[in-house]
C-alpha cells in the first residue's frame, strides 16, 4: 500500500539476499524508519520487541528468520534451535507456527547445501501468497461491505458507511493489503463512501498509531476513539459494521485477537451490529475446540500499561509514566471472542459462519 | 482519607472564609498540588478543566462557587449568572444541578446582605452531608462485599476478593470516602483480604492516576489494567464483583457513568459477575425515564484522545502525541448502562434493584 504516494510492503528481502528489511512499527506514526534483520537473533528480537507484529507478518518474518539461521548453519541442530526460538517469540498467533513448520518441512529432507536457498524460496513464496490471500480477503469482504452499505443507503442515503476496527489488522499487520482493512481498501477504491472508527487499542496503541497512519496514507476518512467509546457509538447507531483480525481461530470459530476485541463483540451483539472477523486460513488452529480454555494468552510486560510512548514537542519519541510509581500492572495481550458473538468469518476462500461446519465448508471441501 | 499518613479531604473552605482549597487532580499521581479557587470564574474553570471532577465533588465545588459569586455581588442577577455558568460547566452529572439548586433555593428569599453567609453555610452543609452519605454508601456496600466474599471463601478459601472498578469513584471524586470505593475502604478496614483491578480509564486515565493513587495511599492491593482487559479477566474468573459510580441515575435505574462502563457491564453480565453501582441519591434524575435517549452526553476535546500526559524522567508532566498529526479524534465522556445489566444499586439508604420500584422503595417511602 502507499506511503506518501510510494508503494510499500512491510517486509522484503534486501538485494544482498542475506538480510531482510522491515518497517520499524515501533516508530510509526511519528517516524518512518527501516530496520534491517541480519540474523536469527535479529528476527527473534524483531518479533518479540514488536518491530514487526500482526499474525501474517509475524509468520513471514519467522520464515525469513529460519532462512537467516540456515544461511549461517544449515544443520538439523541449527534448524531445530531456530525453530524453537522463533516459535516461542510470540506464543499466541498460530500462523507463526504454521509458517515455520512450512519452511522446515520444505527443507528438512534436502542436503545441507541446498537448505538455505530452499528456505529463501519458501519464505518468499509465503510472503507472495500472503499478499494474494489478503487481497482475496479484501474481495470477499468487499461483498459483505457492499451488502451492508446497500441496506444503509436505503435508509440513510448519502451517509458514509461507518466501520469500526480494533487494533491493527491492516497492511502493516501483513505483507500488503491486511486482513480486516483489506475490504475497507477495496471498498474505498470502488468509490464507496466510508468512514472508519479506529479503536486506539491500549496498551500498545496499534490503532491510534498504525491503523490511523495506514488509513491516512490511503486518504480514507477515519476518527480515533478510545477503546471505551465503541459501545456508546453502537448504542447510538454510529457503527454499521465491525471488522477485526484474528491471531488464532479455533476449528469451532472462536477468535483469539487483540485484548479488548471481546468487549466490542459483546457491544455489537447487544446492539445488533454485524461483527465480522477477517482471517487467512493460516490462522485456523484445527486442533483447538475451546478457545477460552486452550489458547495460551501471552502476558506482556506491565511497563506497557504503566508507561506510554508518544511524540514530544521536540520531535522525539518520549516515554512517560501514567501510574503511581508503586502501582503494579497486568498485561494480557489477547482475548477470546466466542463464536456465538461473531456474525461471520471473512476468509480468502469466502465468507462463512463462525462454526466448525462453516470453516469446514470452506477449507475441508 | 489518608495521603502519607495525613487525613485529607478533596475540598475545604480556607481560613479566610472567601477562598476554597482543592487538590489539583490534574497533577496526581505525580504531584500533590493545592489549587485555590477565589472567584466564580475560578470555580467554573476548576470544574470544566477538571482540576476537580467526580459527580459529588463537582456538586460541592459548584455550591462554593455560588458562595464566591454572592460574596462579590449578592443580587438576583449575580445569582442567576453564577448558576447558569456553573451548571453548564459540565453537562452530564446531575448533582451539580442538584447542589446549585439547593444553594439557590436556600438564599433566594433572603435579603441581599445575608445571602453570602447563608450560601457558605449551605455549601459547607452539602460538603458535610456528602461525607456522611459516602460513608453510609460504604457501610451498605460492605454488606454486599461481605456476602460475595463469604460465597467466594466457601469455594476458594484464603483467596482475595477481586473487585474491578472503572474510572475514579473514590474519595477524590467526592469530599471523602467516595462512592464505588467506599465499600472497598470499609472492607479493608474490617480486615477483608481484597484486591482491586483498576481500569486505567482512557482518555483521562482517572483510574491509572487517581484510583491507583488512592488505593496505594490506603495500602490496598491493586493492579492497573488497560480498559480492554476487564472482559478477559471476567472470562477467566478473575473478577468477583464490579463496582462503579454514577454521574446520573435515571428513575428507571439506567446509569450514566464514565465512557466504557457499559462495556464492563456487558462483560459482567455475560460472565455472571455481579455488577453494582454505588451512588448518592443526589445523582438520581427523577425526570429521566430513558437514559440512552434523554441524558446529554458531554463531548470533550479530541486532544484528550490524540495526546496524553504523563510523568517524564525529568520529573515533569509532559504531553505527547499518540496519533498521526492529520488524524481526528472523537471524545464522548460518558455512556449509559441499561438497568438490565445492573445487579444492584448501592445507595446511602440501602441496596436496591436497578429499577423504578427499587429506587422508589428507598427514596419515596
Amino acid at each position: 500500500m502507499r506511503i506518501k504516494g510510494r508503494d510499500w510492503r512491510t517486509i522484503w528481502l534486501e538485494d544482498d539476499g542475506c538480510s531482510v528489511g522491515v518497517i520499524d512499527q515501533r516508530k510509526l506514526p511519528h517516524f518512518l524508519h527501516i530496520h534491517i534483520i541480519r540474523s536469527l537473533e535479529d528476527a527473534v528480537e524483531a518479533i518479540s520487541q514488536m518491530v514487526v507484529r500482526g499474525a501474517p507478518l509475524i509468520g513471514v518474518t519467522g520464515a525469513y528468520g529460519l532462512m537467516l539461521a540456515l544461511q549461517k548453519d544449515a544443520s538439523d541442530a541449527s534448524l531445530d534451535f531456530a525453530y524453537k526460538n522463533l516459535v516461542s517469540s510470540r506464543p499466541t498467533a498460530i500462523n507463526l507456527n504454521w509458517a515455520l513448520s512450512r519452511v522446515r518441512e520444505h527443507v528438512i529432507n534436502l542436503p545441507l547445501h541446498l537448505r538455505a536457498e530452499a528456505a529463501k524460496e519458501e519464505a518468499q513464496e509465503i510472503a507472495e501468497e500472503d499478499v494474494l490471500i489478503c487481497e482475496e480477503i479484501g474481495e470477499q469482504g468487499l461483498l459483505v461491505l457492499k451488502q451492508i452499505n446497500a441496506e444503509k443507503q436505503r435508509e440513510q442515503q448519502g451517509k458514509p458507511l461507518n466501520v469500526l476496527t480494533h487494533c491493527n489488522a491492516g497492511w502493516l499487520a501483513a505483507v500488503d493489503w491486511g486482513t480486516a482493512l483489506a475490504p475497507v481498501y477495496k471498498a474505498h477504491r470502488t468509490g464507496m463512501n466510508l468512514h472508519v472508527w479506529v479503536d486506539e487499542t491500549r496498551p500498545r496503541n496499534q490503532g491510534a498509531s498504525l491503523t490511523a497512519y495506514e488509513l491516512g496514507c490511503e486518504g480514507i476518512p477515519h476518527t480515533v476513539i478510545v477503546d471505551n467509546a465503541g459501545g456508546h457509538l453502537m448504542q447510538h447507531g454510529q457503527v454499521d459494521v465491525v471488522i477485526v483480525g484474528s491471531d488464532r481461530t479455533t476449528k469451532t470459530g472462536d477468535v483469539c485477537n487483540k485484548i479488548g476485541t471481546y468487549l466490542k463483540a459483546l457491544a455489537a451483539f447487544d446492539n445488533s451490529v454485524p461483527f465480522y472477523v477477517a482471517l487467512p486460513g493460516s490462522t485456523i488452529d484445527w486442533s483447538v475446540l475451546d478457545g477460552l480454555q486452550e489458547i495460551p494468552i501471552e502476558t506482556r510486560s506491565e511497563i506497557e500499561v504503566l508507561e506510554i510512548e508518544g511524540h514530544s514537542e521536540n520531535d522525539e519519541i518520549v516515554r512517560v509514566r501514567l501510574c503511581p510509581s508503586q502501582s503494579k500492572g497486568f498485561n494480557p495481550a489477547f482475548d477470546v471472542t466466542p463464536s456465538k458473538l461473531i456474525t461471520g468469518l471473512i476468509t480468502e476462500k469466502g465468507v462463512c459462519a463462525a462454526s466448525e461446519s462453516g470453516l469446514k465448508s470452506l477449507y475441508l471441501k
